[in-house]
C-alpha cells in the first residue's frame, strides 16, 4: 500500500468503518438503555402493589402491565408520530404528523429511538395507578393510559423535546423561548410531571378511598387514617428496580454515546443521579424522624421515607442530571426530599387520597427538578451538553434568571395542557359512573370484585395431611432407619 | 506526517486499531446480551414459584437454579461441542465435535459465544421445571436436566443455528434445505419448542396431580380444579423480568452490533419483540374477558391471561423477529394471544396437567413463531438479516411457500427428535418408579418432604412480645415522656 | 481527495474520532457494569431479608438502602480521594488526597470511573447488615457503614488497587511486593474479605440473636436452633440478582473494552464466573446431602445450601476471574463450596451468630479466592491481563510460590488493618450500650420497635365484606342473569 489513490480508497473505507460502528454502538446504547427504562415497568408494579392493601394487589399490577403493554400499541400507531415525525427546526408547530406505524422506517437508528421513547411514555402512563389504586375502575383507567400515551404526552414531548417544539432547546436560536429554550432532559417536566399533575387531577375527582378520610357513609373521621402497605419488601424491590432503571433514564437521555463529548455528559448523569437518589433519601428519613420525635417523642426510622425521599432526588435530579455539578445534584436531593415530605403532608390537609404518594414523588419534584435546573445549571455544562449559553439563577451573568422563567413556563404549560385535556375527561367519566368502583367492590376489593380471586394463597398442607406424613415418617424410620422414602438401593 | 510510508503505517494502525474496537463493542454486546438473558432464570423462577402452591415453592425454585448449574456444566463439558465444535458450511453433519471443555479457546469473541450460548441452553431446560412442578422427583428432574443442556438440545441447535447443520441457514448455498434454510432468529422453535415439547411429553407420562383432574383414588373428578397461584406478585416480576431478559434474547441474537446492517437488525428486534408482546397480553385478556362473559354473564379481567399472552407474543416473535415488519409482530401477537388460550383448553381436554401453562406458552407459540416466520417474513429484511432471496408466504413470489415448507419441517423435526430421546427416557424413568414422587409427600408438599421444611414462616412475634413491649412502651412514656428508648440526650 | 496534505489531516481526524469512539465505548461499559454492580443491592436487599424472621425485615432493608445512601456520599465526600486520589505509580503511599467531591472532574472516564467505584464500596458495606441483622442498633449500623466506606474500605482499595499501594499490581516494577504484586482482580479480598472479616468482627462483639445458642436469660441451649428464613422466594430472587450483577462486577473490573485485549479478559471473566457458581452451587449442596444423609439417614436437598453455594462460587473466583482457565474456574467453585460449609459450621461451633451466613460467603472464600489465585493463576493469562511474569502455585516455575506468597501478605494484611480500626470501634459502641437493641425490643422484632410496624399486612377484605359481596353478587345475578356489577349495555 504505498500509492497515494489506494491509500485514499483506505482512508474512505475507514471513515465508513468507523460510521458504522459508532452507529452500532449508539444502537447498543439505546438498546441498553431502554431495556433499563422498560425495567422500571417492574419497579412500578412492584412499588405500587407493596404499598397497598393485599386485595387489590392483582388489579393494581394488572393495571401496571397494561399500561405498558397500551403504551406500546398507543405510541407506535399514533403517540410517536405526534412527538417526534416531521419534525424541522427552523419551524415551530403544536404537534408532530408523520411515521404513523412506523412505517417506512428501517433504520436502527430511528427504531431503537421509537424502543427508548416507549418505554418513556410508558412510565409517564403508569405513574398514575399507584395514586388512583383501590378504588378506579379497569376500564377507566385503561381509556386513559392510551389516551396519554397516545396523545397527552406525546405533545407534551413535541414541545419540549422535539426540535419543532416551542419550548424546545433543540429548536433554531430564533425559535428559543426566551433566547433558551427549556433544559429537561431527561423529563422531569415531560415524564414526572406529566405523570404527576395527571394523578393529581384523578385523585381529586376519584375521591379518597373509603376509611382514609371519611367512612362509608361519607362522614368525616377524626383524624387521617392510614393504610398499612402489604408488603415492604415488595416495596424495597421496586424502588431498587426504580434506582437501577434511572441509570438508563438519565445518561440515555444523551441518546447516543459516540459523538465527541457525549461520553462525558453521559458519565456525569450516572454520578449526579446517584448522588440526588442518595441526598434525597437520608434527607426526607432524617427529617420526619426528628419531626416525628418532637411530636411524639419516639425515635422512628421510616423505611417509606427513605424510600419515597430516594425516588424523589431521582426525580428531582432528571431535569439538570445533565448541567448540574456532583454538589448541586447532592443539595438538589436534599431539597427533594423536604419536597415530599412537604407535598405529602400537603395532600393531606387537602384530603386527597393518593395511595402510593406519587404526587408528591412525581408532581411536586418534577416541578422542583425544572426550577432547580434554572437555579443549578452550569454554563460550563450547559455549554457542553446543550452549546447554549444559559446557566441557572445561581450563577449569575447576563442570562440570569432567564433560564428559570423558561422553566417555570415549562412547568405551568404542563400543567395547563394536561389540565385542558384531562380534568373535563375525568370529570365526564365521574359523571357517567364509570370512574370509580361501587362501595362493596372497594370494600371487598378488586381482586374478589373483577379478576376472579385473590392475589395470595399462602396456606400450606393441610393438617390432616402433616400428620399422616410425620406418621408414615417415623414408621418408616423404624423400619429401614438409613434410608427414608426412597427404595432400598 | 507528511510522507507516504509513514501515511501507511498510519493507515494500518488505525485499520488494526478499528477492528480491536470492534472486537471489544461485540464481546461488551454479547456480555450483556447474555446477562440479559441469564436474568431470564430469576424470572422464569418466580413466575413458576408464583404459579403454584406455597408448599411446593422451595422445590421448583431449587430445580430453577440447578438447571442454570447443571446447564452450565452439561453445556461446557459436552453441550457447546455438539452444538457448534468444528462446524464447516461446505459440508453437514449431525453433531459438533470439538472444544469440548473449552479446551485451547482464549480469544474474546468465542469465550462470550459460549456465554451467550449457556444462557439459551439454562432457557430450553428451565421451561420443562413449571409445567411438572409439584410432583416430579427431584433427582429426576437433575437428570434430565443435564441431558437436555448436554445433548437433545445441542443437536437441535447444530441442526438449525450451526453452519453444518442440515436445516440452517447459515451453511453453504448448496446445502440448505429446500434452498432456504430454517428462519428461526432466536429460537421459537430451538429454544421454546425444544423445552416446551420436552414439558409436554414429561407432563404426560408424569400424570397430573393429585385433585386436579382425579381425587386421591383415581376418580375422574366432575370437572377440572384449577390450584391458584401462591403468589401473583411473584408471577407479575417474573413475568417483567422475562420481558426485560427478552431484549437480549432476541436483539441479542445477532451476536454482534458492530458490522454494517447489524445495527438495524438489532434495533428492529427490539420494537418487534415489543409489540408482539404488547398485543399478545391484550388479545389473550380481552379474548379471555369476552369468553368468560358470554359464559358467565360476569366480566372478569384475567391477570393470568395478560401476563401469558405477554409471554405468548414474546415467543411467537422470537423466530421472526428480525424478518417482519412492526405491524406484522403486533399481529404475530394477537394470534399468539388465541394459540395460547387453545393449548391452554386443549390440555385442560387431554387431561395433561400443566401446573404454569409452559405448554401453551413455550411449545404451542413456539410453533406458531416457526410458521408465522413462514408467513410474514419481509423479503427485504430477509436479505438484510441473511443475505437470502426467501420470504414468507404473505409475500408471494417465485419463492412463497418455501420458507414456510422449511418452518414445518423444523418443527417436525424439534418434535421428533426430542420425542425419539426424552419418551422412552421418561417411560422408563416412570416404569422404575422414579419419576414421580409419592401421593402423601405431593399431599404434604415436597418442600416438608424433600427440602427440610417450608418456603414462608410470615409469623410475627408473639402476642405475649407484643404485650410486654407495649406495657414497657407506655411506662417509660409515663417516665420520660419525651425520649422512648433512649439515653436522655 | 488525492493530495498527500488532505490525506494526512484525514488520518490524523480519523485517529481523533476512533479516540472518541473508544472513550464513549468505555464509559458505556463501566455505566452498564456499574448498574449492574450497584442491582446487586437490590440482591443483597432480597437476600438478607427473606433470610430472617419476618418481624425484622424493615430494619434490615432499610440498612440495606441506607448503606448505599451513606456509602454514595461517604465514597464521594472522602473514599474516592483516599482510595484513588493523587496516585503516582512511582512511589507508594498509604493513602490518597485529592479528588475530595470530585471537584474540577468533568471527563466522562473519571466520573463513570467513581460510579462504578462507588458501586463497589456500598457492596463492600452492604455485606455487614445481613450478619448483625435482628439486634444490631440502626445507628450504630449507620455510622459503621460511614465508616466503611469513607475510610476503611478506601484504605484496603488504595493498598491493592490504587498504583501507589504497596500491595499493588499496578505500581512500578521496583516498587511490586515481592516482585509481583497482589491479584485481586474484582475483589475477592478487596471488597468480600473487607465486608466479610468486618462483619465477623460484629457478630463477636455484638453477640448472639436471643434463643440461637442462649436464651432470655442466658443459659446454654442443649444445642444450637436455627430461625428459618421467613421467604425463601425473597432468598431465591436476591441470589439470582447477585448473579447477574457479578456480570458486571468480574468483566467490568477490566475499567474498559476497548484496548487490545481487553475484551479477550473480560469474556474470559464472565465464564469462569458463571462456571465456578454452577460448581459451588453444586458442590455445597452435594456435599450438605450426603452429610445429612449420613447423620439422618434422610435425603434432603437444602436450597439455602445452593443458593450459598453459588454466591461461594463466586466470591471464590472473583479474586481470580481473569488469570484462571475455565477448568480452574470449576475447580475453585467445587472447594468454595467445601469452604462455604467449614465455616458456616465452624461459626456454629464457636457460637458465632451469622443471620444470613455472610460470613462463610464473603470472609471464608474471600480469603479462598485470594488463596485460589496464588494456587491457579495461569502465566499466559496473568500475562494476557497484567502483563506481569508472575503465576500461580501449580504451574510451577521460576515465580512458582511468590504470587501465592503476596495473596497471603494480603489477606493478613486487610484482617489486620480491619481488625485495628473496627475491633476498638465495635467495642467502644458496645460498652457505650449503643451496639445492640434491648431484649426487648428484639424479641417484639425491630419492625415494631423502631420503624413503626409490621412489614406486612396480608390480611384480605373482612369475612363481613365477602359475605355482603357474595349476597349482593347473587342478588343482582338473579335480577340481570347476563350483566355483572355494569350497567346494562
Amino acid at each position: 500500500m504505498s500509492d497515494l489513490e489506494t491509500l485514499s480508497a483506505s482512508v474512505t473505507a475507514l471513515e465508513e468503518s468507523i460510521a458504522t460502528t459508532n452507529g452500532g454502538l449508539d444502537v447498543f446504547y439505546l438498546l441498553f438503555a431502554g431495556a433499563m427504562v422498560f425495567f422500571m415497568q417492574a419497579g412500578f408494579a412492584m412499588l405500587c402493589a407493596g404499598s397497598i392493601r393485599a386485595k387489590n394487589v392483582k388489579n393494581i399490577m394488572l393495571k401496571n402491565i397494561l399500561d405498558a403493554c397500551g403504551g406500546a400499541v398507543g405510541f407506535w400507531t399514533i403517540g410517536y408520530a405526534f412527538a417526534y415525525g416531521g419534525a424541522d427546526s427552523s419551524k415551530l408547530t403544536f404537534i408532530g404528523n408523520s411515521d404513523f406505524v412506523l412505517a417506512n422506517i428501517h433504520d436502527g437508528g430511528s427504531l431503537i429511538g421509537w424502543f427508548f421513547q416507549f418505554a418513556f411514555a410508558a412510565t409517564a402512563a403508569t405513574i398514575v395507578a399507584g395514586t388512583v389504586a383501590e378504588r378506579c375502575k379497569f376500564e377507566a383507567y385503561i381509556a386513559y393510559s392510551l389516551m396519554l400515551t397516545g396523545f397527552v404526552y406525546p405533545v407534551v414531548v413535541h414541545s419540549i423535546w422535539s426540535s419543532s417544539g416551542f419550548l424546545s432547546a433543540f429548536t433554531d436560536d430564533e425559535n428559543k423561548f426566551l433566547g433558551s429554550g427549556m433544559i429537561d432532559f431527561a423529563g422531569s417536566g415531560v415524564v414526572h410531571m406529566t405523570g404527576g399533575v395527571t394523578a393529581l387531577f384523578a385523585a381529586k375527582i376519584l375521591g379518597p378511598r373509603i376509611g382514609r378520610f371519611y367512612d362509608a357513609d361519607g362522614n368525616e373521621l377524626p383524624e387521617p387514617v392510614s393504610f398499612p402497605p402489604h408488603s415492604v419488601a415488595l416495596q424495597v424491590l421496586g424502588t431498587f428496580i426504580l434506582w437501577v432503571g434511572w441509570y438508563g433514564f438519565n445518561p440515555g437521555s444523551t441518546l447516543g454515546i459516540s459523538p465527541a463529548g457525549y461520553a462525558d455528559v453521559a458519565a456525569l448523569c450516572a454520578v449526579t443521579t446517584t448522588l440526588a437518589a442518595a441526598s434525597g433519601s437520608v434527607s426526607a428519613m432524617m427529617t420526619d424522624m426528628i419531626m416525628t420525635r418532637k411530636a411524639t417523642g419516639e425515635t422512628m426510622y421510616d423505611i417509606t421515607m427513605c424510600m419515597n425521599g430516594a425516588l424523589s432526588g431521582l426525580v428531582g435530579i432528571t431535569a439538570g442530571c445533565s448541567v448540574c455539578e456532583p454538589w448541586a445534584a447532592f443539595v438538589i436531593g436534599i431539597i427533594a426530599g423536604w419536597v415530599y415530605i412537604f407535598f405529602s403532608s400537603l395532600l393531606v390537609k387537602l384530603k386527597i387520597d393518593d395511595a402510593v404518594d406519587a404526587i408528591p414523588v412525581h408532581f411536586g419534584n418534577g416541578m422542583w427538578g425544572c426550577i432547580a435546573t434554572g437555579l443549578f445549571a452550569s454554563p460550563g455544562l450547559v455549554a457542553n451538553a446543550y452549546g447554549t449559553p444559559n446557566n441557572g439563577l445561581f450563577y449569575g451573568g447576563a442570562n440570569a434568571g432567564k433560564l428559570l422563567g423558561v422553566e417555570i413556563v415549562g412547568i405551568l404549560f404542563i400543567i395547563g395542557w394536561v389540565g385542558v385535556i384531562m380534568i373535563p375527561y375525568f370529570m365526564l367519566l365521574n359523571a357517567m359512573g364509570l370512574f370509580r368502583v361501587d362501595a362493596l367492590e372497594e370494600e371487598v376489593g378488586l381482586d374478589i370484585s373483577h379478576h376472579k380471586g385473590a392475589a395470595y394463597d399462602m396456606s400450606g398442607p393441610s393438617e390432616d395431611a402433616k400428620e399422616k406424613y410425620e406418621i408414615s415418617t417415623s414408621q418408616r424410620k423404624l423400619v429401614v432407619p438409613a434410608d427414608d422414602g426412597e427404595e432400598n438401593a
